[in-house]
């Protein structure tokens, strides 16, 4: 048995877009025999998650150092186009937009095939747990998203 | 027992603005400590439906209706001003800001005493199940939301 | 407008058995046009924490206190006899069977007017966040409890 | 670009045991720092449609078909040892433990590494969506299953 077989899906960055496949499961849908508007955005925070991942962040580790920090997401606009049914294998993009000291704009879409389903627009925030306040995003960390 | 004091909270209507609260539990919060993001559109989302139930419409009886219709999001834009936690006490509001033949715009928040946590607009499709197509508002549902 | 009116539900105590009511929503729904499977655990874990709140004891206290202290659950049985669907009105009931130092046992109900659409034993465990030990449950909320 | 790679994570048969990988999000989680404790449950569930998906069998066309039907889950024990927390890599286990006309007995296990977190048996039946009753398993799925 090859372990690398049983790791979870971890994307690919493509031209600058980081793509990443999610599969829908009974969770995700509604009684509409949809999926449910609100899990798009577990989608795409999904997508940022590996996103950063593959460039050597960990979310836990950040949870835990020193200086507990986090990504928050300040605003978001999503624009649901066509709806995503059980078990659509789907792929969701990530495109950096806007990059500043502390915040990231991103550029975001639920596909199907070539079928843009769902775009949404996130600004992400990195604060401190403690104060609530933003933190810079590290130095090795912003070269890479650049 | 009185069966009034065990019916889930219904909210209500104050000068056009629809009133719903809600409780912050476990499920709603993430390992930052605060409520996930994509959470906030879930206390949106029952905040509506207790609007429409409130003026006698059952989403239920919609789906089992001959035409099985249901609401659907076509646009969402939500702005975090500040994080909700474990054990808040919420109020979710709703206020109609255009009424088309088929859509509807609302602007809701989700408020901790007189802050607002997070402002959200949403834009709403009345749509059959069956073809995907907009279907018109119900004249007594419309007159009512008016 | 009275404040009192767009509180949350908090539920009661009936002959030591704490009733909690739920409204069904999209959220909790699935493709099938039933409540999801895991969602009836949300909805069980929603009225012991509501149980405990009557009882004076708030959660966030314990996750910020000196000793970051939380209920976690150890073992837990789900009996599904008949499917919740979206707008019901559900009772949820808690009744203590078990009280040890660390330890609580206590059957949940997810009810619909008589009929008990699913049975739940759950096993909680009072543990501190820190160490992942089991903590001693405080003396104030011990003695309510009995 | 392979499209290959990016599919998402799809599982593999084991002696007679059907592993997946899961990877642990923020949406997982809750304010404790560890994974929410029904969502174990929805771990356990993805692990069970990629099983039948591998054998052949598509959820969405159950739910499509002439007859329309569904695997709802009849009863649900869950062991919890050890908490998962954000970031982590789980496999899923599914083994099916007895097999009836319309119902499927399966031991699972989420798994980090060689560490069990959370053990889970579960029963779930085959049902017609109109008349919630059980309707006996396609002969071409239990031959798979046998």
């Amino acid at each position: 048995m090859s372990d690398k077989t049983i790791l979870p899906a971890t994307g690919m960055l493509v031209d600058n877009e980081f793509l990443f496949p999610i599969r829908v499961y009974y969770e995700d849908t509604d009684a509409g025999g949809i999926v449910y508007y609100a899990n798009y955005l577990k989608f795409a925070e999904r997508c940022r998650t590996e996103f950063i991942r593959t460039l050597g962040a960990r979310q836990q580790d950040d949870l835990q150092g020193p200086e507990k920090t986090a990504w928050v997401v300040r605003h978001c606009e999503a624009d649901y186009r066509s709806p995503a049914v059980l078990d659509d294998a789907l792929v969701v993009s990530c495109r950096i937009t806007n990059l500043g000291g502390v915040t990231v704009n991103m550029h975001q879409e639920i596909r199907r095939g070539d079928d843009v389903l769902v775009a949404i627009d996130v600004k992400a925030a990195h604060i401190s747990l403690a104060t609530k306040k933003p933190v810079r995003i590290a130095k090795e960390l912003m070269e890479k998203l650049i």
